[in-house]
């Protein structure tokens, strides 16, 4: 690798569509200009919004398909449609080869369900994480894994998901170590579930990870910027990932009201304008836009469905950091260690 | 009852102490003056503090404890100390029968551990929850459990939950028939683990209860104000739970951060002051002060380690309602309602 990205777009998904994912391809592009992109979708949809973007003209592949995977489609339905489907498309590309890694704002369910039966789970990983980035108030983001794509996770899944969320916050965030800790409702070694207990136990012994484990975090310290990867099953990790996203909400609504709530609070708001949009800002989910999927023999990444252009450009970035960085590879290397070293301690 | 509520108070509980709940007692009883006191703790400053109130004068009986459970005892520690503890005593009260609820701002695990072997599980209860109000966007806090008092819950467990906090919801937020959802990771009626959906089927059927379940709610929804009893496993909903309080600090910092990061930012946010202080008050959680543990023969409220004057009265608040209107009854005839409607419908 290490060569031009070429991404596969799902140019159909999202609120929006076409529209968006091109806008946001090129505002990705002029950041970087070896981006390659293969567009799928709507072909006379497509060339229409190509078209206003000339820079894009040769840096462009566009694939007609006849059909869109919908917010309503269930996976199973989905997977039927694979081949005729823009999304289905735009994953089979990496599975063969032409694209190195596919970005949709569609449907959750369906695309991973598509990934999962079309690109297979890594050999060394039992089932695949979602993953994405939250900010914190330190200096980094922080990873987030398994965001949803398990139900429920035992103490080995847990270890695979801290693996794969060590690796991609050393690829993403430029972290050497990162720091990894299980999410748990208490910090003392006897919280929580049996599974996080046995997955602590296996993590706290591995030194020869490219990770400083560092036990369990709550809830409420998830901002504090002290840790780099937060480890959860998918059910925990759905629940925080939302509520933090409902609570953010939350709060910015009441700040809302509170300053239009009289003449004088206007006044003050706007003067102090510059400082609110620094909080607005920090806030953004399109500014942390790209969850993706870890464990699949394939780079996926998912796309916010009302992801702004600047959304869907950090969405394309994020993909195209995974493969100049080659993720794949590093994920390998980490589970071979893993494996090696139980080989060792067998044979002792 | 409908009497004075008897409320005894483990005095040494919290980061304060005497001099903190016993001001939240004054400003309790200041609202609401058939109210009595038991105060549990160290006698001589018990009475320093009281001497402060010359109001609470009648209204205190004192009891002198010579041990407290601090923050780093394990439960198993505390039970064996109960007798001579603040806490252990103010229990004790309520399994007497000499005071009607109890309220303690200390050690959490201790105080369950404590009133489970204490009071024992209700008839008809497997296990007892934690619970709270949270704060919402619409007219009415909600109230979430479990919060913590359970790893896992299976679906009996759940149900009895909602059975237990809309008895609870009826009793502090004077609601007829409370809006019940299962705190689940998507809304379709596939989603979720095994337990939920199986929660979720009885609760569809049993038009009996004094409810309107209405299916799952995502973490994402909590503050939207469309629903009154959100029920979930101890452990995503201690998540859930801390990831708001978390969150909601936060936002707040970024947006202290903001108003302090310019003379001009700071001059707009003294103009809008009466408005982020509004603000403040919302968020404030002495407002939402006073986590119930359901379940139990006799009444007991946890107030917050860090509560002041204003969450300690809070939490005696919510104490003496309980006890006005009792809720163990309410609890006890849902209770027997879904035991007879079970009968009815085996001997069909």
């Amino acid at each position: 690798m290490g060569s031009a990205p070429r991404i596969a777009i799902d140019a159909m998904g999202g609120d929006i569509g076409p529209a968006v994912m091109i806008a946001g391809a090129a505002e990705a592009y002029q950041r970087r200009s070896d981006l390659h992109f293969i567009l799928f979708g709507d072909e006379e949809r497509i060339r229409s919004e190509h078209a206003k973007y000339p820079q894009l003209a040769s840096a462009c592949d566009i694939v007609h398909c006849p059909d869109v995977i919908t917010a309503e489609d269930r996976p199973s339905q989905a997977i039927r449609r694979a081949k005729t489907t823009s999304m289905g498309n735009a994953i089979a590309a990496v599975k063969a080869g032409e694209a190195d890694a596919a970005v949709s704002g569609g449907n959750t369910g369906a695309l991973m369900a598509m990934a999962k039966l079309s690109l297979r789970t890594m050999p060394g990983i039992d089932r695949p994480a979602l993953a994405a980035l939250l900010p914190t108030l330190g200096q980094n983001d922080l990873v987030m894994l398994d965001l949803g794509a398990n139900t429920e996770s035992d103490a080995r899944n847990l270890v695979q998901f801290a693996v794969m969320g060590a690796a991609y916050s050393r690829v993403v965030l430029d972290i050497d170590k990162p720091r990894v800790k299980l999410l748990n409702i208490g910090t003392e070694e006897l919280k929580g579930t049996d599974e996080l207990k046995a997955a602590a136990a296996v993590l706290r012994e591995a030194e020869y990870l490219v990770m400083r484990f560092d036990g369990f975090v709550e809830g409420d310290k998830l901002s504090h910027g002290d840790v780099d990867v937060v480890v959860t099953d998918g059910f925990s990790g759905n629940i925080a990932l939302k509520t933090i996203e409902g609570t953010a909400r939350f709060v910015t609504d009441l700040l809302r009201r509170a300053f239009t709530s009289s003449v004088r609070s206007k006044i003050g708001f706007l003067i102090s304008r510059p400082a609110t949009e620094l909080l607005r800002h920090h806030l953004d989910p399109n500014n942390h836009n790209g969850a993706v999927f870890l464990g699949l023999n394939g780079l996926v990444v998912k796309s916010h469905g009302s992801a702004n252009d600047k959304g869907v450009a950090n969405a394309i970035r994020v993909a195209a950091r995974m493969v100049r960085e080659d993720l794949t590879r590093k994920i390998i290397e980490d589970l071979d260690n893993i494996a090696a070293h139980r080989a060792q301690a067998a044979a002792k």
